[in-house]
């Protein structure tokens, strides 16, 4: 079949418009009708060119939400008709990763993914002219219509909007899913968030569910608190209007008469920016505090600290998808969504058809934008 | 009254054995007879000039056992002749630290002991002709008598041998307490341990006593492969005699027909060097491998990784005194030795009066003792 689709030609360039070959979905596989997609940091970072990993053609995309048309040989727990949320982080219950029970990192096809081709090693993407073109993240929800392997397709309720819970498809989930699956928060704790765009007000809104009590914003643009303190931020930092560093300004925020030394319980960097992951270390608890790094650093950026940091009782961990099993949790959020417990609506700033998906990029580059979603 | 002491004038030079004075208990604190002591590389790295915090004169040495002489105005939970082991992590149980649950790090005399002075802000010790010398760590165990707070003593059973528990004080608490209360290890855990000297082969008989499948011991120094394997390492990598990188050997050793990636589930780096830390943690396994840092890097050294590290599901932990509470359980793992259940003999390999103690630390300059012990 044919489907239009937003393609990467080339690092650097606007994605063009165009009708691709899309071949049906073989043995364990799934034809969807992608009705909704988010556009998001990540899909920036490989159409820039900055992605060491990126891959040309291909069709970028990862965050949306669709209807399954047609299933491969063996595909026994998706049918027409199903509301779906593709994965990039598959959960195939089968995998030595999937049965530990200790991570959402399921390896069963991650080989051929991380190479921009379906389990068997082909694409089934390809130009008019027959060059194939490389799936994104295993989703590639830049096209009406794309394949996935059935262990990559969250199954959900019919009755919720795509056009919002594509979000749930990677934003709403990696901010959430940080701080309920990684971090593991209490009722009661203080926490800091650096970056305050889609990610980082998801990881406010998934404090203020854990029930913390401070929440601190951190962000070097002042047009971002304001909608902070709607999903639940109580303290707003600017690291450029304080006097002195900005681990000792949350030190002096979280101080009290009981804790002379300060610092958050849990700190989450939203970022990528591996200077502020060490600031987001630094500024949790002595003795206890756990940080979580959330964002894409550039390629070849390190993280450092000095040990004694560590040894005394910090911990600096990392979350993919908000440690989330995509599968078994994503069904979870949309329920949530639907029962009001978490909001998505506000953070989806703009909505465009397919045609003018590179607004969606301009608008990103601008800060314009918290969250743009193509409707098909 | 007077005391024998073993003296840091200066960096870099050899401790000087004199008479020095010793003030009495004030409130809240003890007098010690100590009955031995043992020499570690923190000390070294204090006496060698390394210690960017260290301070001279000073008393150094940290892991002792005694017996108390004379309690101060206060004192409730010591009398004279109960046989104690100093802390240099006291255990006030009042403290915001101590309350919370969640470290041992108790806060209570911190900033004294840091400043090589008892909570009052003065020092017990002085020479003959009156000058102050600094307390260190909070124990000064290098004096055949010394003065420590209360909160900084563990009591301990009668009838165990100060010349063996002595290195209860440091060394195997914080070997064995990385593994129990740091790492937290369950029974079938797969675990590398980088640098089998004193520290590291008590991680190893904390990993037996957890009961790992799987400890891999790494050190340059082949000698040290026999004493490892006694206590339950199974697996040797020496870094100078393998190709590729030692991450590398630690994934093949343990890849399995399910697991392709190999990794271990715990690391422990027992150092102080950062680039070590840096092995320890990457040979961790994706998704839920645990790296402590045990070893104190020299000033200014700082670790570092990719982000991807953490993304990917490592944890980077740290630990001091092997997260134990010391006057809780101390006695505890006193207990232990006495009933076999950890071995400490066949770790001290010299022991020597007093007088002799510069010997001590040339032998742990040559790599040929495990543990010296002074003996008074």
């Amino acid at each position: 079949m044919r489907t239009r689709a937003a393609v990467a030609l080339a690092p650097g360039k606007p994605l063009e418009i165009m009708d691709v070959n899309l071949d049906g979905p073989k043995a364990g596989e799934v034809l969807v009708e992608i009705k909704a997609t988010g556009i998001c940091h990540t899909d920036e970072f490989t159409l820039s060119g900055a992605d060491p990993e990126g891959l040309f053609p291909s069709i970028l995309g990862h965050e949306g939400a669709g209807v399954v048309i047609e299933v491969g040989e063996g595909v026994t727990t998706l049918k027409p008709g199903d509301h779906v949320i593709p994965l990039y982080t598959p959960e195939c219950r089968q995998c030595y990763s999937c049965l530990s029970g200790k991570t959402n990192l399921c390896t069963a096809i991650r080989n051929t993914q991380g190479q921009g081709l379906m389990p068997d090693g082909t694409t089934r993407f390809s130009m008019l002219d027959g060059t194939p073109i490389y799936h994104y993240m295993g989703c590639s929800t830049f096209a009406n219509h794309t394949v996935l392997p059935e262990i990559a397709l969250a199954k959900v309720r019919p009755d919720a909007p795509f056009e919002k819970i594509c979000y749930i498809g990677c934003g709403v989930t990696t901010g959430i899913g940080s701080v309920i699956n990684t971090a593991g928060v209490e009722i009661g704790s203080t926490a800091a968030v650096f970056g305050l765009g889609g990610i980082g007000l998801n990881v406010i809104q998934g404090l203020r569910m854990a029930g913390a009590d401070m929440i601190i914003g951190v962000d070097l643009n002042d047009a971002k608190e304001e909608m902070a303190r709607k999903f639940g931020m109580t303290h707003f930092v600017n690291p450029s209007k304080i006097e002195g560093s900005v681990v000792q300004e949350i030190q002096r925020l979280t101080q009290n008469e009981r804790d002379h030394l300060g610092g958050v319980d849990y700190s989450f960097d939203a970022t990528g920016n591996v200077k502020v992951m060490r600031d987001a270390l630094e500024c949790s608890h002595r003795g206890w505090g756990v940080s979580v790094i959330i964002g894409v650093a550039p390629a070849g950026a390190e993280i450092s600290t000095r040990p004694f940091q560590l040894v005394t009782g910090r911990v600096w961990k990392g979350t993919a998808f908000g440690g989330a099993k995509g599968r078994t949790d994503v069904p979870k959020f949309v329920d949530w969504y639907m029962d009001g417990k978490i909001e998505i609506d506000p953070m989806i700033t703009h909505t465009m058809p397919l045609e003018k998906i590179n607004e969606a990029f301009d608008l990103m580059h601008k800060g314009e934008s918290i969250r743009s979603v193509v409707i098909y």
